[in-house]
Order: structure tokens, then C-alpha cells, then sequence
């Protein structure tokens, strides 16, 4: 039918669905009880706060907030950044080094416009954020991936990708997604070094840090190599994912390009919402509500890991995570999670099996456990029927 | 420096900084009259109408405002798009064929990643929206181009494009940017067989249509192939540029393959930002507040027609829009714009050179006037500088 009507770019045999949103539709009926998602709790959005500000945007900004803007993003936010990031890492980061982007989805195409041709080879870690993957399969991307352990990535494997040369590596430091792990302290300044000894970008994507829950996160790899690492963070998790608000950091050498990059692709990002963004942060607002958040998740974190405890056999393995919003599962070497995914079903329980996160296959006994979306009343009902599950499946 | 530190992808050899920007920032000077820019009226924006709308926003849709989304957009703005562009043309749009956008620049841009491959050729008018050229040279993209006159593109050109094989062929139909040229009723029909039976899709960017002075708009190219047009509309021009909200309508065997690609680039368009737009609009407003704006824009395209009338030496000729925002100008053929510009500014009245809106080069004695954000005394002052400039440089 396509093949008939459109005559299509190569890149498009290389774009499919995503593997998670089509889970989601299985997941959907009334009763299943859904740890499949990635979804922010709406309970932890901010609404009259967002609302208050609603009213001042155009009070204070007038038509500006509805006039187009430029490419780079308003000032004021570029400084809020700026000063936030510097605040995170041992680098100072000027506001000319902050391009705003339309989420930090975009952020991630615009850095796949901009590095990869067909073949590109990218090192990303194992597993890795699947819609990563899916910006840069668009561009045709190939992958060499870097193995992880309870310290985040393991510093020969990374070793092992830099070698082969990719035109940067990407890394998730801080409560990744899907595994939850964090990158230690010993470890980033190493990691910033070998990435500059082998010549090869870093690509730190930072989404989850305003979600920990003992307020420990070691400084960013951005600080140790601000030349050679491009840092992307997002509004999504701690205020609020609808608006479609994030940023790149980037040493300057590389902003013009990413600027011109993101002019051909959507001009700029919503004025409107940029200003309304602004408008709820100034002031200090997002420290203290990540500390509300950060405080509903972790309850809901630690009541999953505990209900795991009790309910799922001594042959099943888990990550601990300190923040963010997932829990990964290993089960025994032999256990399909797929098969497992229709086992729970019937049980009226859902997850992600772990395999769409593997950049080059593999993960078949793994999965992602989502425990920010759920009340604990859920969280316990739904982790004992999982245990339940994996039983009858083993 | 660039090469230095960064391996690009080949495409960004492609992808070069607006000539309008650079255009822009010479523009800037306090007592220059710029008829340079492309913006809308901000004296149009309806602020008091969006201000009470966002007040609903949070109050109706609570969290779903600031929730991740679906990436085809919101239920009730696609509904509204499908009878907005049905009511255009002669074919009945479904909502289902409706995929909202981050403004029609990131319209632009998916239908290029979707379409082009390195060397794939377009066909555009001659001359084209610069703009739509900036997205598609991310993609490598070459161009055959399309003669206008005042019915718009020539069926014989036209033809003679479509002979050559393109993946598609961009036409702005109503009030072109930058020609202001219309394509007239009689060839429309003409068009869009010439396309079907060539095989070649038609992008029709019908950006300008909500802006027409004498609501004689002829239907669009889509309702005559909606098979084989794929349709571009915006909010930009008629609610607010800020809000970035755009919209592409397309057979559903393509509409798959488009969602595919705008998920995996900015996961969808601002849940908030959509459902202020919709708020605004639903009731009829737009309808209403166009005419509004028409009829501003209206009186300051006759002020400048009448001024470059009496201002301008009878070698130069000029389009007569009856909608959008631009007039065309078409100076002696020995002229050049660019010296033109430089005379121009020493007048303190500045304009933007024809040659970048030309995809293959030529033009080099058009340039483009915009009427739709000078006041009429600056329309007045304006034009009769620029006359003053055209006889110097003459």
C-alpha cells in the first residue's frame, strides 16, 4: 500500500512504531494493573502553581508570548538553565551554551541531525533509553554497546566502544531508564577522561536528577569535560512533560550548528510555553517541588521493592535505585519476559519486557518495573500478582 | 575550530545559518523601516480572548494539559482541523488524516525526513518559501523548479518538473510567500491531475489562506487528489506564531509513517499549547478574528500599493496581493537587490533581497516587501524612502 502510492527516504524502513506504545494498548483494559508505562504521577503536577502562572504570562510578557522568537530561546530561561546546570557539575555554564528544545526528544534528534550519517556508529550503554533509539534510527544509526553493573556503565566496556570510534557515546548517569542505576562519583571523573583521551563526544543525558530520593547525586560529567560533553536535561519530570520543555548545553564551538539545525526543524520552541515555564520556576519553585516529588516516588519506590522482596523468588534479581522512576528485574537466564508479559496479563499485570532497550539485542530475561505512576494500593496488589506470575512461569 | 573537536554528519555541510536572520539583525538600527521581517501584526494578536482562555485550560482539562500526549494530536483540535480543511476543498477530511505539528516548520521538516534521501529531488516554485528550503537541505535535498506568473505556477513548468520525477511538488497556492501570487481557480483542477498522472505527490502549504482581503479563495488542491496532496495548514498566521501549532493532513497510508517519525523527534506537540489553542478557537473565533486581521493587513497593503505607485520610477514592476503578507517586486533586469539594500539602508527603509527564496539561484533584481507589521505612517514614510533609494541606485 505505502510502497504503491509514496516513493519514501531509505531512513523511513528504518523508523517503526514504538515497541512500548503498542505494549501500552495491551495494557489499557480496565482491571491490569500497569507498571508498562514511563508517565510522571499527575498527582506530583503542580497545577495551581502552573495555573497562577498561566494568568501572569501574558499580563507580563504581553504579545511577545505569542510573537515567534528566536531559535536559541528566551534569555531569562537560557539563564535559568545556565545557572541550574553550573549548580549540578564544576563547570560554569554561560547562557550562550543553552539552546531550549521542543523536550528532550528533540534535543536528541537535533544531536542525531547533527552527528550521525547512515552507518554512524553510536556507544550507548546496555540497556539504554529506547527513545534515543528511536531519534537515531532515523538517521540510520548503528550501535556498539557498553555493558553495565550496580556502578553504572563498567569503565572497559566504554574503553572497548571509544576504540571503535563512535561520534559520541551516550550515557544516562543518573537513575537511568530503564535500569535505575547511577553512574558513581569514582567513576565520572574517569569516564569524562577516557571520552577525551579517545576523542570521542559524550552525550549525558540528565532527565531524572531532580528525582532522588536521598539527595545524592554526584557532580555531572559535563563538569569535568565541558569541551567534549553535551548535557541535556528536561522540565518533564519535575514540572511537567505536556509542555514539551528541555535543553542542550553545549560547548560554544557547537551551538551555531545546532541552532541553524533546530531553525530548519521547528523554527523555535513555543513562546508561550517557554514564558509560562519561566514564570513557574523563577524563584526557586522547582527545588522544592523535585522535594515533594521526589519524596511521592520514593514512598512508591521503597513499597515496590519491599513488596518484591516478599513476593517474587529467591531466583529473581533487582535493581535499587535512589531515584528516578524504574526498577529493572532479572529473571533466571532461561525465562523469556515476553512469555512472562502474557503470563501477567492473565494475572491483570503489566510491565515492559527489557529487549526494545538493547540497542543490539539480547535482555530477553529482563524487564522494567514503572513505580511512579501507581498508588501504593496498586503498587502492592499489582507486585503480588507479578510475583504470582513469574511463579506460574518459571 | 568545528572540524577540530566535532565529526559532523555530511548534511550539516548543507544546513546554513537564515540569509534572513543576518538580513534582520542589519534591520535593527532605531530609525530604520523594515519591511524585511515576515511577522505577523502583534496589533492582531488577540490577547485579551487568549488570556481568558488559559484561565479554562487547567480549570477543563486539568492535568491532561500537562500530561505526554498522544502524537497525533489532540481529539478535538484534529476534529476541528479535518472540518476546517473539508470546508476548503471538495474532498472530506477525516480526523484521523490530521497530524497536529510544532508549528509548519516542523511540518516541513517531516515530510523532508520522510520523503528525502541525499540528491532526492523536489520541485518548488521559483520563487519559494525560503523556509521550506531550509528544512529540506537538512536532507540533501535538490530542487527542479517551477515558473510563476500572475495564475501562479505555469502548468507548462509544472509539467516539466513533474517529468523530471520529484518525491514531491511544494506549492503555496494562496497568497504565496514570498510572491504573494495566487493560484488561480481555473488551474487548480489542472494541477492536481497533472500530479496524479505524473505520480508525483503535491505538498500544498496553505499557510496565507486565513489572511484573504476579498474572501475569493479558490479550493484547494487537496480536495481535488486528496490521495496524492498532502496538506499543510498553521495557527501561526491567524491565532498566534508563539504557540508554534501547526497541522499536516494525509492520506492514511501515509499518516502512519508520518506519526512514526514525529514520536521519534519530538514525541508530540505541546499537550497545554494544544488545548489553549483549541480553547481559543472552538465557537468559531478564528473565523471571525481572520477577517479581523484581514482587514488590518488589507488596508496596509493598499497604503503600500498606492505609495510605491506614486514613489516608485515606471521601469519597476510589482504583485498585488489580495491577501498574506508580502508584495513582490521585480526591479529593471540590470538591477541588483543586494546594491539595492545597501543604498536602501543609508535611506533608513530596509527590505529583503529576492536571490535566497530562489532554490537554484536567479532573482537577482526581485526583493520582497512585507506590509503586514508597519503601521500605515511608517508604510507611507517607507515606501517613499525606498523610492528614493530605487531612482539613487538607478
Amino acid at each position: 500500500m505505502l510502497t504503491k502510492t509514496w516513493q519514501l527516504a531509505e531512513r523511513t524502513t528504518h523508523i517503526k512504531p514504538s515497541v512500548i506504545r503498542e505494549i501500552l494498548k495491551l495494557t489499557q483494559r480496565p482491571n491490569i494493573i500497569s507498571f508498562a508505562g514511563g508517565l510522571p504521577s499527575p498527582d506530583a503536577f503542580p497545577l495551581e502553581h502552573i495555573q497562577a502562572a498561566s494568568q501572569r504570562v501574558l499580563e507580563k510578557y504581553g504579545t511577545s508570548a505569542l510573537q515567534y522568537s528566536t531559535t536559541e530561546g528566551f534569555p531569562q530561561l537560557r539563564e535559568w538553565v545556565a545557572n541550574t546546570v553550573s549548580s549540578r557539575g564544576r563547570a560554569t555554564v554561560t547562557p550562550d551554551q543553552v539552546l531550549i528544545t521542543s523536550g528532550s526528544q528533540q534535543a536528541l534528534d537535533l544531536i542525531g541531525k547533527v552527528f550521525l550519517d547512515p552507518g554512524s556508529l553510536v556507544a550507548v550503554e546496555s540497556p539504554t533509553y529506547m527513545g534515543a533509539l528511536q531519534a537515531w534510527n532515523a538517521y540510520q544509526a548503528q550501535y556498539t554497546t557498553m555493558d553495565m553493573d550496580e556502578e553504572g556503565v563498567m569503565l572497559a566496556s566504554l574503553e572497548a566502544a571509544l576504540r571503535r570510534s563512535p561520534r559520541f557515546a551516550y550515557l544516562l548517569p543518573n537513575y537511568q531508564n530503564p535500569s535505575g542505576l547511577m553512574l558513581s562519583a569514582e567513576c565520572r571523573q574517569e569516564v569524562a577522561k577516557l571520552a577525551q583521551r579517545y576523542g570521542v563526544p559524550l552525550l549525558e543525558d540528565d532527565a531524572y536528577a531532580g528525582l532522588t530520593f536521598d539527595g545524592n547525586i554526584p557532580p555531572t560529567l559535563h563538569g569535568y569535560a565541558p569541551d567534549n560533553t553535551i548535557y541535556v536535561g528536561t522540565f518533564s519530570k519535575t514540572l511537567a512533560p505536556g509542555l514539551r520543555l528541555a535543553w542542550i548545553v553545549a560547548d560554544k564551538s557547537l551551538m551555531g550548528k545546532l541552532v541553524e539545525t533546530k531553525q530548519g526543524t521547528d523554527l523555535h520552541t513555543s513562546s508561550y510555553g517557554q514564558l509560562l515555564a519561566y514564570e513557574c520556576i523563577e524563584g526557586g519553585f522547582l527545588a522544592e517541588h523535585s522535594r515533594t516529588i521526589s519524596s511521592l516516588y520514593g514512598e512508591r519506590c521503597a513499597r515496590m521493592l519491599a513488596g518484591m522482596e516478599q513476593h517474587f523468588p529467591a531466583e529473581v534479581t533487582w535493581t535499587r535505585p535512589t531515584g528516578g522512576m524504574f526498577i529493572w528485574v532479572t529473571l533466571p537466564q532461561h525465562m523469556s519476559a515476553q512469555k512472562l508479559f502474557e503470563v501477567a496479563l492473565e494475572q491483570e499485570v503489566a510491565f515492559v519486557p527489557g529487549t526494545p532497550f538493547y540497542a543490539n539485542g539480547g535482555g530477553e530475561n529482563t524487564l522494567r518495573l514503572n513505580f511512579s505512576s501507581s498508588s501504593l494500593e496498586k503498587i502492592d496488589v499489582g507486585i503480588e500478582r507479578l510475583g504470582k506470575a513469574i511463579r506460574a512461569a518459571m
